[in-house]
């Protein structure tokens, strides 16, 4: 791990970190004396630098996306750091722990698909565990299913956000299953394990956050339904009707047209991952806002995925345990 | 219970039972001969029927929402089945199951309430405790609460139906809280008993499902934090915050100020009860268009309250058993 | 073709003709005789038919959906015409004329198929040329193709309708091309000839229009797009880019989201597409309220696809000629 | 009151007077000086300040919120004025006037209460006239009427507000209950009185106008709805017909759902009152707009409350006098 | 008066009335016998007729849309009262009173003019005095204006409606006017005359209320500006800035776009405006709701027009005297 | 044409040029020093500007939106370059072109203007022909047609930009009802180039393109209307039914109620013109977007008027050629 992180600077600190150059440009002082102006970052945030002297070959070779490493000094302009860079070079690949420059979970990652694997062995039709278990183990596929985020903004957008999303929705559909006995807890599984497999590809989270051309142009249900269609075309004597029932699970799951679900659910177990979906995502992005510092001890800082702001109910309740002791 | 029911009348068959007066009407025939024609129903169905003879008595004393004891033939009058009504008197109370009229929930009523007590027990918070242990021993409430349908059309609309739902969202409010260790289960389970309390008053279901004056100008969510807060307010030190939270927690649970909630889910459990009401609402509401005869083999009939029609799963997966028998 | 149709029957005409068996019921008269109700049907409409005597072998073999050749006696009931049936057989198939049953474009299926292989033949671009030749002399696809309405009620909702649709399509993409030099008229061919392929197996069309269970479950867009990527997939050398395009072209031809487009159009082209594809959707709904009798000179039927009512201009402008003899 | 306010300072100016003490902050010059950036206003705007010398006493009792007495000289940096401030102190409570700091009615709120009790005295039903007197002479709400705005930022947004508001309201339902006799006056004018009474709770506007927590999660409709419905109660033999009908006039005022209010307008009164109140809210928002200096002689500044701006009609048409001095 | 009226016919009553040919056929009976079927009526309601013999003549000369003069019995056919017709002729034009056939104002038509022509001649701006005086003085318009009504079905959907609107428009702006200082009166009238004129064209209202088809495809609004336009242009000195504002009230007064606005006012007087017209409108759908039978005692029929139904107050309070008899 | 324009202007340049005064300031430094700030703007952009000595004069003289010649030098302030103003004068009438400020199309507006007339004189329908020649020569009309944009930022938002919007539509005129036999040209030429007439007046497009005060109480479509309906009545025997048709295609052009339309498309070429009208301006809208610099090699500009970026297709396919050379 880099140390310090752009968060931790202080003051006249001299410091030896690498760096993401976020923007690079050439610019003259107001006496015409030339200088290199970057814009350089890792996942807590970014800094201005600026590099007086024997900056023409850092200039050449160096350019946005590119990682560098830096020795710099901290100083204070207009009241905010700004780093007085020295010496400047482009970083190895081996230098860099790209978990330095994107948010990514707190969870292992590893125990994580651990579980997913379980959960996909754990389902009972033999077509669909065949499918499931199928892609989860398809090198390719479980790489990026282990890094993606599950957006880049609204919910669980960080690496390792997607998986920790359909490992708790997976645990979902196994309540909702044993509370609803009519539900088929094998629909509910597949969905949840395939409804944004898509976003493997629709999303691209090399070193930002963003969104891939085919992604724009097509979005993660479109994308994955593709996938598992292929998929289940490989495997032989894949009943017609299921794989029918299996791809509607998929494009029905944003529950509404206007969130680009091309139909609506129309099987009750489509209906429900559907709630269940919406919900793991919905509290997961109220989490993040309450995650946020927002200046006002009560409230957290605005949703804009949710449209609105949740209440600190640890700090409006604070005179007295809401739960006794003894009763958690 | 009454035998038959209009739903299984045959052409020919001479009856003795109890039926409902929906309407009442004197009428002259073509030749200017009078007669008394009537409109009986039960729970399973409505059936027209007339009296020709000695019908003055009845004409005088029976009257709309009466229950009648009918003699009668069945006939078959352009296609239809017919009444011919030879005595008719009002029924007794005591010889009248209201069960017989008005559509009711399946499960054992005192077995879902018993269920319900023990939730609140369970609940952790001395002052949430006594709130919602409070309001389900208050007789006057425990009654209706046995009774009441969770709405007129849009789901559990029959009696005992609120009831059903309230347990369902209790078993749901301790998944949810055991997934998510942010939550707090005393406030959902909390949510969940009073949520819809306001509904015991909104509806009149005695002999027909509908909405009461003052259910149709207030409405539920308005109507039921009046009773909350008032038995908040009847309980020492119940803290102030505290009220604020649990009065939230019922005015936000529509989700939507479309749907009636004056203000947004803003505190994470008002969200996620939220999202169990309304997926419990909505997968109920389909569960109950499966239930109906539609005709078309594969689909259920259209549900209004969810816009669609649902497919039957188990027509268009017969050739196959979905989930294996030794998977069950 | 079959004589008379139901629109054209007379009271107290005898009459020998083909009708599709819409219902079909055994019934007792008030007086308990029993008799055969069938509702009969053609392409022009239905008529209620009755058969009192011998119909016990009639009653066992014909189902709904059958054709049957009927001889029968019209006669006025309630002032309504229903037929009496004196004898009632299955049809043979070569008897029938499928046209005779379902609504059918006035055009030469045949000439217009030619005409959509002479735009695919046009196309420039070798990769996109042969997608478009290949899935139209798929035998498969061509039989289907020739067939298809374009909806079941919106626009074009006769068989041919889809042809009669796309070659229009094809038609304005070449003006539209010419039009605007930015626009690339392979890409508006391509999505002129593909845009409504899942139409072909949406929608049923062997005796009524309807959809079919994967219609309903997954929508045109979606079984297209898998229809379009497979046969991407079998040309060597397709580049992945343009697949991208050609899916994007498909996806988004609705162009909004609350009409069942996952993605909007990013591409001019796909921006183009849909304004032609709405404007002759539109414009055939217009004509076909038109062409129903309305009961009112001036004004066309109601149309449910538009929400309004057309004008008959040349009613209302039937004092002069709009354009001039000499002009036209 | 204050002197000068933040909108009358000069350049070069020695003042002394009082601020609300909006940011504080403790900063280092570019070269390492440290000094305290304060950000002070009143109700006319707000100023940086900046002090270089002396102010460790300052910093360390000074804090948000608090009131202050500041000698300072006005100096003009990067084109802006600013502060040099010598001395700072904590003021006395006895020293402010909280008018100087709240922007408030240009009316004379004595005056506008006695007004308003008037209207209440002047109510003919019995138990209206008990709950609207005794609430408006209830002396914990009577003091936050003459005082509470009736909106952050829509309408009305000044101290005072909320009662020139009400006043203006009152008038209204005379004249309506006047021009239309089918109208009670009664309701109308306790519609009038009641009807943003929760806001006295809702807002806080101590020294800034915003919302409480309890405002945010429970809204003015829901807290006025128990504090009125409590009043009711206390009054012995109140019909309980009426209390409904009290509680529907304030819950449905909003007119509609999306709007906050959880039931549509179902009694005449209810209707009129939501137009009255709609229509005194929205001509203030254009008055506010107009009052604004937008840069624009004809029109207006933007109106959020609206989404428009509004012309200055006397500007457009200052050509000629629109109503002659004679028909004034 | 006409006399009696469908509603008041009783069953073998013999009866010499006028009525409105609304349906016209000829039939056979199933026995092959030939009759003329009429439906019949008056503002009151329809009834269905048959004239059994000697009616050739009458099948020629009349039409639908005439007017006739019957001589028939009632009697009951199927339940339903039915005209036996022995005679039936063309009614001579002043044998018809059209108020017999239309809905209409039970206020006196010319009072309610000459209160018009009050409020135009109260006008103070010589040139609004002007515009309105000589619009309402056009006898071209004055006949129109004093029959139209205001709308097809929406709200004071009878002859006079219109001029009843306006009338209580004008005293709403009086005021609104007293009430507002800042608003200007004479916009405010101008307003409230002009600005309906525009449906004494879009309407036709002479057996029927309709649309007349420059009214579909036009609109009153666009309509109206045309007449107001060319009535200012012809005023000598009508400054020009003052026609755009005329113009500006006319066609915002709908207050939004999807009520056929072309735009939003944007000046004062025009908001108000928009509100009154509203307020009255909606005030006259719900009394309009509560003058038809519904079949419940506390409610109104539902109103289409506002999309629920009005509680009928002085039912729900019928234990007590709302309003105090010495208040009154 | 002036030159250098202001995005060609290098540090340290001396410059003699024109330009459009933005806005004018008289300003103290911070030690008290007075200067005049400028802003200075041509088509391509503003620049800030400072003048030190000898200011007073053009202190008078000089105001907002005048046009101005000035000698300066560029210099570098804050990284950004500043005119150092030596000397400015107002620049005469004659010294400028208009279209060095106004940004404009690239065609040839004569031509342009010349096709279009071309076009009116293919009309075939006498009156109509009368109706669009009279418009397009009338020398007040002709001359602004010659220069109005389009709109102010949606589409062709540039000088001349209107007419070539005009021209591209009568062309899309003549193509559709070469393709729709069903569709009068006439009367889609007419909507053409009537269709925005009312753009003439509502913006004002003489230095910087804006709104005028009657544009935005009225709007174009109610201007347009206007002045198309005097044409009309000023030509003898213009069938008053044609007038109905003609406004109908002007009010109806933008299609929905929302977009301003007070009435939706009644009659096909209505319908038809309003999906031409639609096409070219969006179309237009994605080419604007197109041409501006983005940042991103595969992404266009966002387009705030269609709320997406769009595809640049060549980047996006630049590994092949998408229509081979031979095609084209």
């Amino acid at each position: 791990m880099k140390t310090p992180f752009v968060s931790e600077l202080n003051s006249e600190q001299n410091i030896t970190t690498f760096f993401l150059v976020c923007e690079k440009e050439l610019r003259n002082t107001r006496e015409g004396k030339p200088y290199l102006r970057l814009e350089l970052g890792d996942r807590s945030g970014t800094i201005e630098a600026r590099m007086w002297d024997q900056f023409e070959n850092a200039a050449k070779c160096i350019n946005r996306e590119d990682f560098v490493k830096v020795q710099a000094r901290v100083e204070i302009y207009r009241n905010r750091p700004q780093l007085a860079v020295m010496q400047v070079r482009l970083a190895k690949p081996e230098e860099i722990d790209l978990a330095d420059f994107l948010p990514q979970t707190k969870s292992d990652v590893g125990k994580l698909y651990a579980q997913l694997l379980e959960f996909a062995a754990a389902v009972g039709n033999p077509w669909l565990k065949q499918l499931v278990t199928g892609i989860l183990n398809d090198p390719a596929i479980a790489g990026r299913y282990k890094r993606a985020p599950a957006a880049k903004v609204m919910h669980h957008a960080y690496l390792g956000g997607l998986l920790e999303h359909v490992v708790s929705l997976c645990g979902l559909a196994k309540l909702a299953a044993a509370h609803y006995p009519e539900l088929d807890l094998d629909l509910l599984l597949t969905a949840a394990i395939l409804h944004d497999v898509g976003k493997l590809d629709e999303l691209c989270y090399d070193r930002t956050i963003g969104y891939t051309v085919e992604g724009q142009l097509l979005g993660h249900i479109v994308m994955e339904v593709q996938t598992v269609s292929k998929a289940m075309d490989a495997i032989e004597g894949f009943p017609a009707n299921l794989k029918t029932v299996v791809k509607h699970l998929l494009i029905s799951h944003h529950g509404e047209y206007e969130f680009g679900s091309p139909k609506l659910p129309m099987i009750r177990e489509a209906l429900v991952f559907h709630y269940l979906d919406d919900l793991d995502s919905k509290l997961a992005a109220a989490r993040a806002a309450l995650a946020l510092e927002s200046g006002e001890s009560e409230w957290s800082a605005y949703s804009g995925a949710l449209g609105r702001k949740f209440l600190r109910l640890e700090e409006f309740l604070k005179d007295f345990a809401l739960t006794p002791p003894d009763k958690k």
